[in-house]
Formats: C-alpha cells, structure tokens, sequence
C-alpha cells in the first residue's frame, strides 16, 4: 500500500475508486475468469469439447473461489499467476478448461477488458468535463484576461481565449478515443506460441466465439508480440494528464496573490498558515501530468517485446499500465472539481 | 555536429538524408519564408494590405538571401529566430510583412510542414517496408522456426508466425498515420495571445487563405498553447521505432551463433576479429527505438505548456522532435535494408 | 493493490516485504510520529516550551491512535496530510505540538528516515550479493565460456570474465552509498518558508536536537526546495537495478537452448508447455532495470522545485520513490536468489 | 544540423562553444589517436612491439590526416569506425598499431577524457557561478521577500533565503563531482572479449603506460560492459541543470508582472509586441533541465549492456550523452548570464 492510489491517507488526494476498480486485483480475477468460462463454452460450441461437460465447466469456474495464497505462491515460481489459476480451475471443472489457450491469452484478454472499460469510463468523463468548461466559458468567457506569453503580459484576451485550449483539445481526445478503442478491446488468443496452431482448424470459430462473449473484437491473430495498442493507449491516457496538467499550471499561475485572476472555494491549508489557501488541485493536474508523461516511456519501452512473448517486456507493461490509467482518471475527476470550485475568473477587478 | 545524425562518420550509421532535409535549418528557414509570403499575399486578398504592395512583396521575400549570423544574434537575444527574422523581411519588402502573425505562427507551421511532410515519407517507407517483408513471408514463410517463448524454446511454428508481428502492426501504423495527419498538419495563425485579434474581422478570411496556399488544414483557431498534436506525433513516431526495434531485437537473437536462425548478407565487421559478423542493422533498430523510447516523454512533459505561450516547454519540442522524426526514419531505411539482407531465415538444417 | 509491490499474487514476484516495510504507511506515520515527538522534546529542552508539558505532550504522542479516515479526509483536502495530524496530536497532547515546523519538515524527514534505512538495507544485500558472485567465481570461474560481442561469438574468455562486470559495480556501488548516505539521511526543518524564523535564536539547537534523537544529519538548513539528495538517491538506485538488468540480461542470454551456458534450479512453469523452464528471475531483473531507469527521470523533473515548496514537483516524489525503492531492494533479493541458483555455468561440455 | 547545440541559429541560444569542442568529431578523433600513439608506445616499452618502430608508429599516427569520408563508409558498414579507422592508421604507421586492442577501447577512451574535460569544465564554471550568486546574495541577501509555498504567498523571508537553495546545491555538486571523476577518468583497455588476453604478461604494465600517457585512471579491468560510471556521469550532469533549472523556473515567477521581484538587464523581444521583456534566459535553464532529466533514462537504460560488449546499448550513450554535456555547460552558462543580468531583487518597493 506504498502506492498513492491505494494509499491509506495519500488515497484522499490521489485515489480514484470508479477507475481502481477496473485496475484492481478483484476485476483482473473476473477477467481471467471470463475468459476461461467464454473458452470453454467455445470449444464446446466447436466441437473439441463435449458441450454438456463444457457448460457443467463454465459453471463450476463461474462458481469457483480461488485460494489467493496460491496463486501468490505460484506467481513466485512461474513468474506469472495462469499456471496456478489453471491448476484450481481443472480441479473444481471438467473437462479441457484452458486447452489450446496460454497464459497470455488469459492475462492480456483481461487486460484489454480493462483497457475497454477504462475507454469507456473516460470517455463518460471527458464529455462531463467539456460540459463543465462550457459552462465556465457562458459564465465568464467574456470577461477580459491579461494574455500571458512566455510568463509576461502580452496582450489582453478573454477568458474565453484562455477557457478554449483548455476545452479543445479534450474533443480531440474523444475523436482518438473512438479511433483507438477497436485497437486495444481486442481479445487475446494464440496459444502456446502464439500460432493458435493447438485449437486446428477450429482457431477461427473459437476465437469469434470468446471474442464474442467477452464483448471484444477478434482480431486476425494474437497481438502476443505487437504491443502497439498497449502503447498507443498508455501515450493516450498521458495526453490526457497532459491537457489536464495544462490547466492546472494555468490555474497554480492565475491564482497568485498579486494575479488573482481565479477565485476558487475549497483550498487546501497549512499546518503552518491556517490563512493559507493553496490551489491544491491545480498542482495535483500538474504532478499527474508529469506523472503520466514518465511513465508512457515505459510502455514504449516495451514495444521490444522479443520473439513469441517477452516475459521482461510484458511484465514492465504490469508495473505502469495500471498506475497511468489511475493517473488520468483521477486527473479527469480533478479537473472537474476545480471546474466546480471555480466562483470568478479573469482580471480581478 | 555532435549529434548523431549530422556526425562526419557516425552519420554513416544514423544519417537520413531524405528525412534530415525536411528539418533541416534550411527547410524551416523555407517553411517561416512560406509562411510569411501567404501571409502577406492574404492580407493583399483580404484587404488588410494593398494587394499590388503584398505581391511586391511576396516576391521580395522570395529572393530574399537571410543574414543567418544576425538571426543566430536575435536569436540569443530573443529566444526564438522570428523578431529578427521579420525585421530583415521588413528592411527588404515593403507593407505590412508579419502585420497581425507572431512568432509562434511562423515557427510552428513550418514545424507543422515538416510534419506534414515527414508523414508523407513515413507513409510510402512503411509501404515498402511491408512490401519488403511481405516478400520475405512469402519465401520463407512455411518453413520451421522454434517458437521462442520469456527466452525458451517453446512449439514449433512457421517463418510466417515470427514475421506476422513484424508486418501487422506496420498496417496499422498506415491507418494511426492517416488519422493523426489531420490533427497535426495544421497551419498556426493566433497573433500576439493566440486569439487572431489583430486581424479584426478577416481573422478567418486570412487563416483560410494562408492554410490553403500553404497545403495545411485550418483549425478553428490557434494551437499555440495545444501541443496534443505534437504530442500524439512523437508518440506516434516512437510507436514505429518500437515496432522495428522488436524487428531488430529477434533478428540479433536469431542470428547467435547456436542458434542460426537467420543468414545476412554484410554484417558489421571488427577491429579485433575480422571474422566477424556483426548485425549491424539489427543492433541499430533497438538503439533507435530505446532512443525514441526516451524521448516521447519529453513532448508529454511539453504538454504543459503554460497560459499563451511557454517559452519553456516550447524549445523542449524543438530539442527532441527533429530527432526523433530522423530516428523513426532512419529505422525505416534500416529495416528495409535489413529486409533485403535476409538470404534465409528458419531453423537450420 | 494495484502496484505489482502490494498486489495479492503478483506481490509472490515483485514483494520485497522488508523493504516495503520501510516506505510503508506504518512506517511513514511512525517516521512522522517521531519527528514530533523529538520536535516538541526540542522545545522542552530549548526552553521554547515548558520542558514537563514537553515530555507529557512526547508521552502522549507517543502512545496515541491516529485516525487515519480523517487523515485521508484532510489529505484530500489539504493536499498534504500534516494539518490534519497535527490537529489530531494537539488534541491529544498539550504544549506547542509542532510549532515552528511545517508540513514539509514532517513528512520529509519521515522520507529521510526512510532513505536511511533503505541504503542499510541495500548495503547489506549489496555485500551479501558480492559474497554469493564471489563463491560462484570461486566454484565456475576457471571455466571456458564463449565471450559474446554484439551479440556474436567474440573470443573465448572464462567464466570470471563474465562475473567479473557483474560484481565490480557492485563494489562501487557501496562506495558510492557510502558518499551519497550523509547527503539524504538529514532532518529537514525549516518552518513556514523555510527559514527557520519561527525558532528565533534557537533554530540551531532544536535542529541539532531533533537530528540527534532521529539519528539524522543536520544540514546547514532545510532543504525544502533543494531536492539533489533526493535525485541522487533515485539515480543510485537505478543504477543499483541497472547493474542487476545487465546479470538477469546475461543469464536469460545464457540460458537459451543452444547456448546453454548456464543451468538454473527453480525456473517457471508454463500453463501450455508443462516441459518449459524459464528463467523467470532473470527477467524480472531485466524488468525492475527498465523500470527505474524510466522512474528516474520523475525525481529529475522534480528538480525543478519552484519557490520555497512546490506542492506539484513534491508529490511526484511521493509517487515515484517508495516505488524505485522496492524495485531496488526486490532486484537484489533476486540476483541473490538466482546466483543459489546457478547449478552450472560455462561452456556446455 | 537539426540538433539545437550546432543549429545556425538556434545555436545563438543554446550552443556552448567551449564544451561543444570537448564533444565534437575532431575530440573525438584526436581522443583515438591519442590512445593509439600512447597504445603503440606502451606496446614499445613493454617489449610487445620494437621501441624505435613503436615510436616511428606514433609520430606516423601523430601526423596522420584522416579520409572521413573512408570513416564514414565505414561506420556505415561495421557499425562502428575503429575497423576503418585502424586500417588508415595501419596504412601510414609501421608496427602492429592497435595490436591487442579493440573498437570499445579506442572509442571509450575517448569518451573518458571528454567526460574528464567536462568535469574539469563544469567545477570551474560552478565555482564562478558560486562566486556570481554570492555576490548577489550580498548586494541583496538582506532585502525582504515574500515566500511563497504551493504557489501561494507564505510568510515573509529575506532574499538571502531564496538564494540558498539555489546556492548549497551548487557546492554539493562540486563535492560529488570529486567523488565521481575517478569513476569515469579511465582508460579503458580490454581487447576483444575485455580480457585484455591478448596483452598476456604485459596487460597490466601495458594498461598503466597508457593510463599515464593519457592522465586518466587505470581501472582493475576494462569497463567495456560495466557502464555505472557512464550512467553516474549522466546523472550528475542531470541533477546541475536541475538545480539551474530551479533557478531558471524561480526567476520567471518572480518577473511577472503584479510580483515583480526581480529586474533584469537585457530581456528578449517579441516580433509582435516590442515592449515585451522576456526572462527567455530563465526559460532556457527550465527546457535544459527538463531536457535533461528526460535523457538520463537513457544511460540508465544503457546499463542493461548484455554479454561483453552491447552494439545496442552503446549506441544509445553516442546518441545522448553529448547532447546532455552540453546542456548542462550551456545552463552553466546561462546561469551565470543571468545572474549578472540581476538589477533587483527582492520585494518591490
């Protein structure tokens, strides 16, 4: 619990409950799990298991509690939990539950449903936040601002001319949102080494099925090995951080004392200066946005991910996908708040 | 001349000519030239200008010959080349040169035209490039390879299996390509804070007319303090080299001796084993796409690009993206290259 | 839970429980627990508080329960958790609780203490991992081994060529902890803006107070917005992981069927290809190096720590540096663990 | 020439003459040939080589005018330019030049005295800047000031105890740039598998004469695959331009207008609004800090150096390390500029 987002205090400031929950353990259990019940049912429907056995399968691991102790103790040994989730899963099911998949299958097709779930939640909140900046714009947007370039007074604006690279760019979010979605909420299926060579001439059928289940798209092979999507999410979620960032540098600047061209209720004091209020949340958009903007080299970094699967590149992915999707969700409640908390913008008068 | 891709020898390794020339000092210097002669010619149109002085005086900058050690001097005065640049355009063209532009608008649509031209060479090299392996599968591509799973020999599977990853996330570069063109080849018309305010009524008239002389899409108004453009092109960048580092990454373990699951012709020769036969090229798409790897975070750093104009974050862009841009296509030269060098590839006999 | 250090199975490969301990929630209330308590004996002692209120108020402190939902109730307000636990101490505790210190004196030294016992630790695993390289020199180091350059088969060399880059660093690396312990493992106390003004003429005697009881260094003055320690400490870390990235990139190089220059106990098991043995703790070691090589740039960006405190650039810290921590501490227990591995190195004869 | 330090005129504001030089091809190349004389020589004395023919050899080497274009094409080829550049040597001088040594040796020792220039360069230029802030600090130490923490006024401080956190770092950097210059001013002297076996009985005697020759250090062994001190090196120069950029980011809040506490001699200009005084050498110090601590992930990702020689991971260190020397000699210089441009600081009267 030494993370800020599941951080007993710091979780006050950082934590994002909603987008945690699609990150967190419990909800990479489920995935794994759908995954397995939706494989099963597949190979039954195809013929490579006997059907009756296979719904009597899906029901047991729909029912099935896992022993946590074990898949920690097989994760140590095998570098990854699928061999020891499988294990308990042929205990309590019949049948060939997991044949022809692998542990990537498993793990990443849980991941893609929290990257899907992730799209969907931000997108929810990117449009709620563009509602919110609209709304400040009919409020003050006509109100003058000094314009500041390169941190000196320019000439004077709007707060319309400030409010717009704020808002702008969010609906260009949501434009590469919607493009990058059937890239990433792909479900994962290869097998062994990724040639989806054990499920025979059945691979085809098998896959539509289990992508059909889980709400995915199929695409024409497994992305064992092409980890762009991964990427390209990660450096989606970091633009994001980095448009909120932006608006949180802005804010820090505007509600100087000698500036005052931002009015906010609600910030945070010292225990020093009870007098103090301090734009919080603005420097919370701004740590989040440098946050993200580090980390997205990692999942670039992982795009050399050797031969049929990379266990070091792979597991890099695991260190920081989750914390940058926390990172942007958070930003995204942040910056609504601040929109909220937001009583007077432009030059004080 | 440190850098690596202007180096008298290391350039030999790392130069792109055809990519340097589109960011060149040269082709920004025609990019801020191009920049300002539609500038002046639309404000002929517009009626912000007499339309015969703005033609005398598109035709003046036109055969104008810079005095770059004075810009090198305003530049280090100034922070930025343009207050220089417009006063020798103004000591040698009559009217209104630069009247209602700032520097930003100069210097950013000349980025946004290299850019734009640096996709389009992306675009017909990632073509070639999956010519060039899409030849390769279809000479060797039935033939065995040891599947290579986390570093161990895992099922066997086909030439094809391994090339597949290498060819399919090319595809969908093509397809990131022509969604982010729109979003980045943009022209940048804002004035002093961004709002188009000194060009009055005709603010759209002028734009509209600079970004069609120009080649450039219009946006609904400046993207000086938007830089999610510039961002998602780097990210983008990075995503192609990382594609080809994995390329180089299988290619150097396909080739250790014990292994001599691929034959190239011209390998790297030793100073200290002339027997040697070192892959070069394959080495290189790994440095590369670590490189780009690193550099992404530095464009999501520059997303927090403060109020109007962040002299800060601003010249963070011009340090990382040129070279970035010459990364990405110096691995795209070398992977074709490394292609082509390819005189067997399978499990040896 | 969702970092890979606390998370319920993925923690049987990334925990290292006694170093999390260190940075744990537990340890930083403790940390800030102890600065009060030394902070208010300091008082007592200087005469800036009535010496027996002092140690009553110590007493109390010392044995009071916090509340931690209202410490995460006031670090989501406040943006920083020491108003709240502050009010928490005086209403437990009589006397000048804290007064004089601010927000950053607390937390920062809890984060100093923490320095200090991380170095402790990584020095005793640093000696512990020079013995164990050292005991499989003395056991394979005569033996022949391929010396490999650029990834092809250089000269042959023996196996003390190949341990010898493993273990030097590791020997600097103590010297270099040696030089950096004094720069981080200081109190940090400064008061409002960082000036110690509010101890008057006692500034110096209450810090040389404080500093002595926590076994911490007294700087000059705080060092609030003077973040290099900090850095350093993040640097050497990350070259900690480095050096152990290169042995776990060695071995799992190593460890390639058809090389087969080395054999391990203990690999992973796959959940398709039951036969498989992989070096699973090489590459984490491969995994935790990539990882703080990218998490090091965080405590450089926060370098640039404006003014006498940056909320924004303090609370990267707090994201990134418990984190590298455990990556370090997890990447020695692993070296340490894969060299009682090796059962074999060398040649295959 | 699209790199920022040898741009036309970006150079105006970045580039840094002095260190440059130190970086530069022509360093470079006198740094191999004088490894080879001193090589040759040493070879000569130790009785590898005959003593009249080794000297003859070195004043061959000494007048050798080099075929660039010969060493480009050849670093195109091998990946590296010692090949070509021996063979040139070879040519012109009699004697087994570069007997027993390989690529790494001659191309890191280079490396080593540039890194040993920089250092010598960097501890002049932060005594000067020492001397320039202390001056500063006594012609305006006393003057009032308001803090300000989280970007919000605090209490009032005096000048002095704004300068110090840009001043103490500054003479820790000089103490830890003392403890690291011997980790990096070494000879680095391994032949062809770093074993130096080729040097038989001679090696140590050889690689001493070398070292003498050459004033740098004579390590243990050949650092050929240990790259700490590369990464160290890097660090260090990371945490100056952080500590400059802390200053630089400080100094652009305080020139705003509505704060004003400082006033400084020769601003930039803008090419829209003449009146502006831009602190653009305030912004300069904040874009090369960040730059900096974007590049550092670099050599740390460079320590994952496989086997005995890494052609990946080594040409990641070319592509950085010169760029990050230099950024941190241009924020020396900068900083220095600055200072001397103060005129006011301190609360406005």
């Amino acid at each position: 619990m030494t993370d800020v987002f599941d951080h007993p205090w710091l979780g006050g400031l950082f934590a994002d409950a909603e987008l945690a929950a699609l990150w967190a353990p419990a909800a990479q259990l489920e995935g794994m799990r759908a995954f397995e019940i939706a494989w099963i049912r597949a190979l039954g429907r195809a013929g490579r298991a006997d059907p009756v056995q296979a719904e009597a399968a899906a029901e047991a691991l729909a029912a099935l509690a896992f022993d946590i102790d074990d898949l920690r103790a097989g994760t140590a040994q095998d570098g990854v939990v699928v061999p020891r989730l499988v294990a308990q899963m042929k205990a309590a099911a019949p049948g060939p539950v997991h044949a022809g998949a692998t542990s990537q299958d498993v793990i990443d097709t849980a991941t893609a449903l929290a990257m899907r779930d992730t799209l969907a939640l931000i997108d929810t909140r990117l449009a709620a936040l563009i509602e919110g900046l609209t709304a400040l714009d009919m409020r003050f947007g006509t109100r003058p601002l000094m314009g500041r370039t390169r941190m000196q007074a320019a000439t004077q604006i709007t707060v319309h001319d400030r409010l717009a690279p704020w808002l702008l760019p969010l609906l260009q979010h949501r434009t590469r949102l919607a493009e990058l979605r059937p890239r990433v909420a792909l479900v994962q299926i290869g097998g062994a080494s990724g040639d989806r060579a054990a499920l025979g001439a059945q691979a085809e059928e098998v896959a539509a099925d289990v992508a059909a289940a889980l709400g995915l798209g199929n695409p024409p092979r497994a992305w064992h090995a092409m980890r762009d999507g991964v990427a390209e999410f990660a450096s989606f979620l970091s633009l994001i951080t980095g448009t909120l960032g932006k608006i949180g540098q802005d804010i820090a600047l505007m509600a100087q004392q000698g500036i005052g061209e931002i009015a906010l209720s609600g910030g945070g004091g010292s225990s020093a200066m009870p007098h103090k209020q301090n734009p919080v949340l603005a420097e919370l958009l701004v740590t989040l946005a440098r946050f993200n903007a580090v980390q997205v080299s990692a999942l670039h970094q992982a795009l050399i991910h050797e031969q049929e699967r990379s266990g070091a590149a792979w597991a890099l992915e695991w260190m920081v996908l989750p914390q940058m999707a926390q990172a942007a969700g958070r930003a995204l409640l942040t910056a609504a708040a601040l929109a909220s908390q937001v009583q007077r913008i432009g030059t004080p008068e």
